[in-house]
């Protein structure tokens, strides 16, 4: 199971930028024991907008498997290529887990050495960007050859909307109007909204965004899971290792609970010691879009104007993502010598699933020591460097350890994080599942594009 | 070529937050007016460590296109792939120009629609990573048509080292020790180092690094020029538009002077309003990379904790990376509503290269406004809304408009925020040229890895 290490956080190895050990099991911002909100939680446990705690146990595991596998038997072997429709929450989980979980050359490798289609995310409309994917498509295995998966509850963000307004029309057009709804799957609301009409009047294949499951915390739900099973990752693991990891988080001594010593340990050194911007750095190519992931749950959900007493409170945490070892020659100087405003989380892992020996026969004396050696390893030594070196200069560090990268232990690593950002809102004071300031972007984007009831936000936004 | 947009920094649009638009031109932190400081830029120019500002004019620039253009010419045809060594400097650059004049489907494409090999920057020693790159490359092209490409200009970084020694021994096994320095071309110090010596005994093309230009600074030398070149990129007008910008980042009046303005903007509301963390949000993706470039220059060069009168200053910004649309669903909440510490520079596309247009025949309502529009116009209303809502927040946010993405605009960036490091370096009395918190990592790293001479350090790191 994961394990983290929270020694470079206590003033007795960083000193004064640093948390008191002893008092911490005592303390936390609010004046509220970690065990008082662990009890809160689980009162609330799958009610309301914490109804993502649900989705690793039943029944919601298993009504989820229970649609998503025979769907995906069914589709599988018919697409080399499938293109994900969504944006934000419907979108970064997807790229993470297949980022995490299937090799970097997924897409560049031919039919037979893939686990399942070629998967491209479109989480944005840069019309570039669109036009070049399609057109590879449309050149490989071509659009019979293509799922088309719109996620999008309400089907009415803009974004997806367009997307999907694009790829079904170019589908119809290869397809034909009576055949192309076989190429398509939505994932959206089980019983209202835009993009459910479309679906019941089109009779395209479903899965469901449950019911008070927000975007952000909706990976380990169909959002995030139609496609990681179309592309072979195991997501029962997944699953599986989310359960195992929320057991751990509704332990109600501090020190047994991942998640609230995570939360206690950012939300202090946030709100008392002044390190307000979070990194999360992994020692692995693979997590980098994890962190992108993390960046999303972390900020949306904790950055508010407003605390649950409406006081206004302007709080939150700026969550940046860096990459071991190469951003130690990007980043690190001022990770060190600048402001001392960060908490850096650094991702290991203990054993890759491959390694790549370091050859000798170079000859030369000043590189002679990484002969016999391996990437792996001076993968592993860069990072306990970074460590050393921050600790050094008294910044604030832990360290999250993978065993190894599969999908049980990227399981746990979601469901740490989302438990540990529901006791950083509970912290905080704050509503971690509304997301109130996207709104008016949305409003002022409707009025520039013309939409019948937001003529007035055109005028306003028109010099802009 | 390129224009600022400013007005959203300033207290007549955002408050207090904002700077004073009056007094903006009288004053700076460093208590220097930006006229001085351009004569003192200007005093230096092309010499110690500003000689990367030779690099747009001859005779850098003659001897620099003089060398890259005939191995260019001579190389190309015969490689279907390239794999840049490098880390840091020696691969950002490269990454971010690849990004951003070329299509993201690239390395997807087959030869014939290519313009050049398939490029992969080796930017870390992640085991798998490269592992299934090399995998990849034997499998596709093989390696009697994959070009090694290193970059360093000791030879002496243990990443680029690591996985040249493993690239070089590949090429031996598949093309014989004879052979295979015909397939390696390494960008190294043209006279000393431990790259130079292996050069020299092996008998590979080579390209300088020019003396005096840091690594974070050397994209437009041959470290960054020779792999876009050989991926069909207009270096030459690359370079042109680093001179025409670095023209307009001579004049002394700040209004007339682009790189002296973003310095003025960034380091005044750094200093004296607590805008810390720098947001640089591309609304392209093919210039999200360019933002990690960014970020390299930025941090590394301005974080510091002395400044060049030995006071400890612990000064630098935290430069973030965002994407626009995408992020708008992700971090926009917290840009909002969050603490008031960001400077978000939004950066737009006048006219994308094509466009793709939103089709009509959906036939529902709510979506209606979308009809007849374009991918393009929904992206710049979005750019737009958010600039709207960022400012209705009192977050100072800035525009820097591209006519269109192409080398002459890129050319135009890059010189623009190497100017504008050095007028921000400056403007905080520090060294904006030295990185001395990366020493202790390396030692630190050596000693894990038992090289010769660090085994005190092996003992101190130890338990990390």
């Amino acid at each position: 199971m994961l394990t983290i290490d929270c020694t470079n956080c206590y003033t007795d190895a960083i000193g004064d930028p640093g948390l008191d050990r002893e008092t911490l099991a005592n303390s936390s911002d609010s004046g509220r024991l970690a065990s008082d909100l662990t009890a809160e939680l689980d009162s609330v446990r799958t009610t309301g907008w914490t109804r993502w705690r649900g989705l690793p146990f039943d029944p919601m595991k298993s009504d989820h498997l229970g649609a998503i596998n025979p769907l995906v038997s069914k589709l599988q072997g018919r697409f080399d290529n499938m293109i994900v429709l969504g944006i934000g929450g419907s979108a970064l989980g997807n790229t993470a887990l297949q980022s995490a979980l299937n090799p970097p050359t997924w897409n560049l490798l031919p039919n037979e050495q893939r686990k399942g289609p070629r998967l491209f995310v479109l989480d944005n409309v840069d019309p570039t960007a669109v036009a070049h994917t399609l057109r590879f498509i449309e050149q490989s295995g071509g659009l019979e050859r293509t799922l088309i998966n719109v996620v999008s509850k309400s089907g009415e963000t803009a974004e997806t909307a367009a997307q999907f307004m694009c790829c079904r029309d170019m589908l119809i057009n290869a397809l034909g109007k009576e055949n192309y709804a076989r190429n398509i799957v939505a994932i959206t609301d089980p019983e209202k909204g835009t993009m459910r009409t479309i679906c019941d009047n089109e009779g395209y294949e479903t899965l469901p965004v449950p019911d008070g499951v927000g975007g952000r915390f909706s990976v380990l739900s169909p959002v995030g899971l139609f496609s990681a099973s179309m592309c072979g990752i195991d997501i029962a693991a997944l699953l599986d290792g989310a359960a195992a990891m929320d057991e751990r988080c509704s332990a109600s001594a501090l020190n047994d609970n991942p998640a609230a010593m995570l939360a206690t340990l950012f939300v202090r050194l946030g709100l008392e010691n002044g390190k307000t911007n979070h990194v999360m750095m992994p020692y692995a190519n693979s997590l980098y879009l994890m962190a992108d992931w993390f960046r999303q749950i972390w900020a949306e959900s904790l950055g508010k104007q407003y605390n649950t007493n409406r006081e206004e409170v302007f709080t939150g945490f700026t969550p940046i993502k860096a990459l071991g070892a190469t951003d130690q020659h990007s980043q690190i100087q001022l990770y060190r010598e600048g402001p001392n405003d960060k908490v850096i989380a650094l991702l290991a892992v203990e054993s890759f699933d491959e390694d790549v020996p370091i050859p000798s026969g170079l000859g030369v004396d000043s590189l002679a020591y990484l002969e016999g050696s391996s990437l792996g390893q001076l993968l592993d030594a860069e990072r306990r460097a970074t460590t050393y070196a921050l600790t050094h200069s008294q910044r604030p560090n832990l360290t999250i350890s993978f065993p190894k990268i599969d999908a049980h232990h990227i399981g746990e690593f979601i469901q740490l994080w989302q438990m540990a950002t529901a006791y950083a809102g509970l912290m905080l004071g704050i509503d971690a599942y509304d997301q109130p300031a996207v709104e008016l972007g949305k409003q002022a984007t409707f009025g520039l594009m013309g939409r019948a009831g937001y003529e007035e936000w055109a005028a306003k936004v028109a010099s802009f």
